[in-house]
């Protein structure tokens, strides 16, 4: 089996990729940079942001501050190859969203949506079913269940436990609502006029993908696409989220 | 046709009931207190979750401050009664929880939860599904979709437009969950030890239904009975919400 490694850069975590690498080899596995059947993800959350866009399967090895996402122990790391060898694990597959901008479109795992790009507020119209209204504010995401660990999370304190979306109101002005939450269905966001020209980011799953201004915004809709990650462990993002420390 | 009128008192609801009288009575309707065919809840939301216990269907007439759930405006009463004489209205059906608390069971529309009864911290154990958790803080509540255009969207800015059930933590301490979506399952609340006895309220749709001690809690199920109110208007309370004023 042919394994390719995403990892975080840190000194912390490089002692532990080296481990990955040895073991891998004493059990017969092969390091393959382009046609991996597997990725392994080391790291945190991020690092499994960037493993994802492989579209290969994930298993997932906790070496970040968090990762709430993650299950693997660096210790463990003899018996999840072990495991990974004989097909022992449970198939988790995450649903994708979507997005399309003016300059192309993007598979999302946790969020994309429109943020400030000048510190001073945008207006964000939200349209999907027959549901449409504007809000004002630092911007509007529109996260996957898998998503409100991360920063959706960090806004509004949302866990969804179910399949569906939640689309977050960043900082809302005058607005008692910060989070919805709807069907997984096409949601369309348009930063809306504020009487004069404005800037905003797209910013999908922490990048920046796209500039945009007054009158423009991008249509998120259901991937076919699934992420697929391989459990060894049982995750509990719950208890995971209320524990947390700084 | 049969009809209840359930009504806030107040004196500027009092011309409202008796026009819709007058009206009634015009049209043929006959009010009947014990056998109504529908109930009329005129005035908020507190009144249609006291006409929600009649188990009968509703129809809703705004009367109060707000009212997220009501969709008929007094000056259209003429118009209501005939449509509803004629069965030109939508139905629309909203699922009740069933909390079985140490003095009985209730059924809730909105909301159900263990509430501080001392202004001091109170331990609540969340149990559902393989989840379970201890929140420390003011309370829990759990509210269905419809709830979550009151209480619990006081507290935690959320709007559930999907059929699941919110857990609502009220002011936690020391922690970045406010609420978690969760499917429409058996969830039970247990107020826990903290070192020396505490009392807490059991709430329900905003009555006081039982005062409970350490150790003891409820248990919350969905219920096999559903809310029934006929719609005459298009209602909608995301709208409503984001354009809500003080």
């Amino acid at each position: 089996m042919r394994l390719k490694i995403i990892s975080k850069k840190s000194p912390k975590v490089e002692p532990i990729v080296n481990k990955i690498k040895e073991t891998a080899s004493s059990l017969g596995f092969t390091l393959d940079e382009s046609e991996p059947d597997v990725i392994l993800a080391v790291g945190g959350d991020g690092t499994l942001l960037k493993a994802v866009s492989y579209g290969k399967p994930i298993v997932t090895i906790k070496a970040g501050r968090r990762g709430f996402l993650m299950d693997g122990e660096p210790d463990e790391i003899g018996n999840i190859l072990q495991r990974l060898a004989k097909g022992d694990y449970l198939v988790q597959e995450y649903p994708l969203l979507r997005a399309t901008h003016s300059r192309g479109s993007v598979e999302v795992f946790n969020e994309v949506g429109i943020l400030f790009d000048e510190p001073e507020s945008i207006l964000v119209s939200v349209n999907y079913s027959d549901v449409s209204f504007i809000s004002e504010g630092d911007g509007v995401l529109i996260s996957t269940p898998q998503g409100s660990t991360g920063w959706s999370m960090s806004i509004t304190g949302v866990y969804l436990g179910v399949d569906a979306l939640e689309v977050t109101l960043v900082s809302p002005i005058l607005s008692p609502v910060k989070s919805l939450i709807i069907p997984r269905t096409q949601v369309r966001l348009v930063m809306e006029d504020k009487g004069y020209e404005q800037r905003a980011r797209v910013v999908a799953d922490g990048e920046i993908v796209d500039l945009i201004k007054t009158g423009e915004g991008l249509l998120i809709e259901p991937s076919p696409k699934r992420a697929v990650i391989y459990r060894f462990f049982k995750s509990d993002p719950v208890r995971g989220l209320l524990s947390w420390k700084r």
